[in-house]
Parts: structure tokens; sequence; C-alpha cells
């Protein structure tokens, strides 16, 4: 079994380095990616507080579930502090295996799945790896809308633009790519992205390419300051990431987009989850 | 208030057309993505029933909770069956609003924010906006993973793969880009992934360039048959497509991948989460 030491490298350890942290682990018998969803959500509640974040998927026989709870086991020993475990378990045996340890266990399934069961008054399947409640069709929709969003990335390809749910312009740098990578693969969105480059300026227009798809076309900007900043890093002390560049490429790009009518989104203190839910509430409001 | 038609696109109608649909709305003074998330995976618990999904975000005063309210309200006169809401909201006032509806009320932050503070002997923030639990630091790291996937995706560009987290290889249409944007995004790794082409069967190598990188390479396969399918769309009837390159491709593709003693992973009935989480745990392995 794998689940020994299956923190992912990055989110291992959340706040200051020297206080003492709590563990949480997130156990599932599928992927345990809903477990750490929410459990992230939970944790950013409790600010502070320093969290060790533990990923334990595929626990789906009773074997695993044993190791699992001696990990657990492991770790209360170890700090001396008992650990929090967010469950999504389908399989009820072993989730009631997973109870004995002892730890505070935040059981997502046991919480919500009998209250629907008894609304919609049947059984649920109780079955593991459903692919996250995506329909097969669901499913494929998004994988293409991901091959979609990396060909049409930064204007790439003008091919099959026709077939784009969302096309954003803005500056370089903007924040355009991981917003059309997060549209795509959250929301199986199509989504093409196109920069604004100083030609686009001195012609004081969008780039014809993207003209006739107004209806789905949208803008994002940034503050001069936060783009000076990260164009710093990727060419330090370029014309191309100089403040006055920064400034007078924000000021041009917005000027085009508002006297074209183009909606558009400032990326300056928002998330890209942040914007790309202010796209999708655009998009349904168009249409 | 934008909350009137904010069913993203994609994600309306779930099961046929003809039954009955079951509306949830999705309900959140944030995005509503963990909601969103949280819900999905309980619903594919019930298959056979119609959902209609409605995300409902940024529902941060009284007097969106009380559009929000008139909303589901609608919808049970629409179709006289009791919607259902999935609620993640930070501020009591606005959601004790929300449950004066009537509806089934499945409210993720009461059912575990309470035994939280318990637990941990503080109390929670109760505030809005934090980035889905993600320090500043991991959501740069996230950012920069996104962009490094994308400048190292299908082998377009060699330098810089020291800093890879994680280098795919594989046959072409395996599920290389897809797994790495999701590696990126969801965890934040960097991701490059390599194409496996018909010179490198002929060499009976691995590419020259990840050769140095062999402690963080993993493979990915597929079977012949889905390979075959999913390149006829791309290419139909193309020498690329034909069920007998898919199969030579695989096979010599894996006779490298063994030699080589690289670990690899088949997408054929997986998910890019199902192989992300995997090679997670793989990489965890190693380390």
């Amino acid at each position: 079994m794998n689940s020994g030491s299956d923190q992912s490298p990055k989110n291992v350890h959340t706040g200051s380095v020297n206080a003492p942290s709590r563990s949480i682990f997130f156990v599932s018998d599928g992927t345990g990616i809903t477990a750490e969803v929410l459990g992230k959500g939970l944790l950013s509640q409790f600010e502070g507080i320093n969290f060790r974040q533990i990923r334990i998927p595929f626990v789906d026989s009773p074997e695993k579930a044993r190791e699992c709870l001696q990990r657990i086991r492991e770790v209360h020993e170890q700090n001396g502090i008992r650990p929090l475990v967010v469950l999504t378990m389908m399989d009820q045996e072993i989730s009631a295996l997973l109870r004995q340890g002892d730890a505070l266990i935040l059981d997502v399934f046991e919480a919500f799945i009998a209250p629907l069961e008894n609304e919609l008054g049947v059984r649920s399947a109780h079955t593991v790896g459903r692919t996250h409640g995506q329909t097969r069709r669901e499913y494929v929709n998004r994988i293409a809308a991901m091959n979609f969003a990396i060909a049409h990335d930064d204007g790439i390809s003008d091919a099959d633009l026709i077939n784009a749910d969302v096309i954003l312009v803005g500056v370089s740098r903007c924040g355009k790519t991981p917003t059309s990578l997060y549209l795509s693969m959250q929301f199986g969105l199509k989504a093409a992205n196109y920069p604004l480059i100083p030609e686009d300026f001195e012609r004081d227009r969008l780039p014809e390419t993207v003209l006739p798809f107004r209806d789905k076309l949208f803008g994002l900007t940034i503050s001069p300051e936060q783009l000076h900043k990260i164009r710093q890093e990727r060419r330090p002390d370029s014309n191309y990431a100089a403040l006055d560049t920064c400034r007078k490429e924000v000021a041009a790009a917005e000027r085009i987009m508002r006297r074209e009518g183009i909606k558009w989104f400032d990326t300056t203190s928002k998330s890209i989850e942040e914007v790309a839910v202010q796209i999708i509430q655009a998009i349904n409001i168009k249409e």
C-alpha cells in the first residue's frame, strides 16, 4: 500500500515553521480531492494554526483502512496532538473501521448522504470512482476544453475560434493563461486567449482576428504596479517590464476595451477562481 | 445582482432529458467552487435522478440572499419539487436568511466548523474569500506551475527541465497534456510532458533530453483501441490514427518504459484526477 507518505510535496506545511502543527488527513476510497478541497476551505477559517496536510487516497479495502489508522496513530503519538480527518468514504464498512481511531473525524458523506437519501426517497449507490460527479460526456467535454485552451493560448492559433465559448484579451501577463486553463478544467469551457500587443495599441483597436467574436470576448486587466512586478520576474530590467511600459499598456488596453464595449475584469486582487466564476456569470447573463 | 441566471452553460443538465429534474443550488458568499465540488460528489451517488445544477456565487449581502431565496422559490414553484441547496457560507447572518427557504439545505460549514472550533479551541474567522485555503505562496506557486506546464507541453521547450517536479512521457494523445495541466493547477506541481514519437521507437530509447531526469520521469499508456478512437477524432482515417499504428506505438512505448525502469500508469479507464493522484503518490514514495 502506498499511503505511507503521500503528502503532496507542495502542500505539506501551512503556516509558520516554529509553531507545533496539527495534522489533518484527507482520507478517501477515491482520489480524496473532494475531501481536500473541502478540508482546505475549512482550514482557511482557522488562521494562525499550523496545519500539516496529509492526503491518503484510494483507501478501498479493510487492510488499507487499518494501515491508514496506523499512520494516523503514529502521527498522534509523534506530536501528541489529536489529528483531524476529513473523510469522503463511500464504503460504510471501511469508514466504520476508520472511526475507531482517536481523531476528530469530519465525515462528509455521513453528514449529507443520509439527509439526501431521505429527501430523494432513494438509497444512494455507495460506490466509488464516479469521476467526481461528471457524466462521461461532461468528462470528454472537459478534456476537449483543456486541449482547446492549450491550443489557443496566447493567440497561438486563430483556427476554430468560432467554437470557443470564451475569448480573453489583455496585456501580456495579466492572467489570461491561468484563467483560460481554469475555465477549461473546472467548467469545461473552451477558452481561447489573445494578447494585446504594442501594434494593437498603435492601431488603437482589438486584433482583427477576435473582432467577429465580440459576443464572447472578455477583457482582463491588472494594476500597472502588479504587472511590473510580474514582468520583472520574467524579464528583469527589460523595457517590457518597466513600470512606465506597464502603465502605458494597461491604459491603452483599457481604453480599447472601453471603447469596444468589452466587459472586463481586474485580476489584481482576485484569484483565478474568482475571475473565472465572474466570467461564467457574465456569459450566462449574455445568453 | 447577477444570481438570476448563472448556471454554467456546460453544467446545467445532468441525466436524461425526459425525467423531471430536481434542482440543486450551489450557494456561497465566495465562488461556490467548494460547494460545487462537494455537491457533484454527493450527486454522483444518486444515479438515475436528473439534477439541474444552478450556481449562485458571491451571495455576500442580505439583499443578495433575498434575491437568491426568491430564485429558489421560483424554481420550486415552477416544477413543484423541493430544491436542494449546498451552502458554503461564512457569514452566519446571511446563511440564517437562506435557511428560511423551503429547501433541503446541506450547510457545509455549519456541519463542520462547530466541531472544528471545539476541537481546536478557537473561534473561526467566518470571513469570505480566502482563496480556497491557499496561502499567498501556494497560490503564486500554482500560477507558476500552470505557466510551466503550458510552456513545457508536448516537448515544446527543453529549457528549465531541471526545475520540473514531474516529466511525463507517452505516445501522442495518451493523456499527457490534461494530466500535466491538472497536476499544475490542482497540486502546484511543475509538470512537463514529452511525446514518444516514431524516431524514439526506431532508436528504441527515450528522448535524450529527458534521460538526465530519470528520477522524475513517469510514463502514461493507454489501450491501442482507445488511442485509435481518440486519434480518429483528430485525424480521421490517417496512418497516425490507424489501429495498427496505435498497437505498434503503444507496444514500443511500453517496451522502452519497461526497459528503462520508468513507472507508468494506464489512462484507459481512469480519470485525469485518478492518474494525477497516483503520480503524486509515486513521487512521494520516491522522495
